[in-house]
């Protein structure tokens, strides 16, 4: 099957988000996606940007019976390691269901592979659930190294209540213009 | 004691690589510390930055026996949540033994939270590694989500060597100006 990557433009936004919401309902998480497509847009095709996107697209004729041509997307920024430098980083990779087996996640990945090595990045790295074995198996056998597994890293998180707190904290108050 | 929570300037940069370093021998990783004080100066302090910094400074009455006066850090970034929206990362967070106990840290933690409010951050993340339980208990006591625990997150990466590899695939080399 034929297919295009390319750069996710700001009017792909509402299939970024039909797509996002696939990839939650089949993370069994689809209860904490809060955002809109508004919000996509706004933060990824504005002037300050957050992320940068591809999107998978098909012909006409291999369309959705619901008439989508956006099959997938690869969602990703950069961060950084002080150990190495430049990271980029993979939020989401995602292929719908009825277009898998035809090398659309695959060469997303390498496309942020490239882009990664072009940017003079020295890790492409990204996170999965560990009951997602497919996955799991997919990265490992390109190459990818679990060091959640390998090295004990653990991902943590304050979320908005916990921030909230810490942001009033005397401590910081005192010291924020000092 | 009395300190300093500032926003780091370029020259602050061969201070916080040698505190970078003082963490990752802490944390058993010091030969993955490829980077050099020159590259942070570049990576943080010129037109396109990949990353911001805190550094903790004490008065000179309390300096280090070596005359250091700049005694923690707290590197940080942007990334995104594709269900959420915006994240600040904390990538690294520390302070010199000798200065731990009064409140620099969780100083650096607050400011921290109070800079992703104000950028409307919904999350503060940041990894930890598995055998470190102060740290770990001194972020739950603040109310941080271990994610790993919890929903079964693992941190995956490709290295320079797997990403070339992915990047001078077939796959994506076809669709590359598609």
């Amino acid at each position: 099957m034929n297919f295009t990557i390319r750069h996710a433009r700001s009017c792909d936004c509402e299939h970024i988000m039909r797509l996002i919401m696939e990839l939650a309902v089949y993370e069994n998480m689809s209860e904490q996606v809060k955002i809109t497509s508004k919000e996509l847009e706004r933060d990824g095709f504005s002037n300050h940007t957050f992320f940068k996107c591809l999107v998978a697209e098909v012909p006409e004729e291999h369309q959705t019976k619901e008439g989508h041509t956006i099959v997938g997307y690869c969602l990703y920024f950069y961060t950084y390691s002080t150990w190495e430098g430049c990271v980029i980083y993979m939020e989401d990779l995602y292929v719908m269901p009825e277009f898998r087996g035809n090398g659309i996640g695959k060469a997303m990945m390498c496309r942020i592979a490239q882009i990664g090595r072009q940017s003079e990045c020295v890790r492409l790295q990204f996170s999965v659930l560990n009951w997602n074995k497919p996955s799991i198996e997919f990265y490992k056998s390109h190459g990818a190294l679990d060091l959640t597994e390998k090295e004990g890293w653990h991902a943590m998180r304050f979320e908005v209540a916990a921030m909230e707190k810490l942001a009033q904290m005397t401590g910081a108050t005192e010291h924020k213009n000092s």
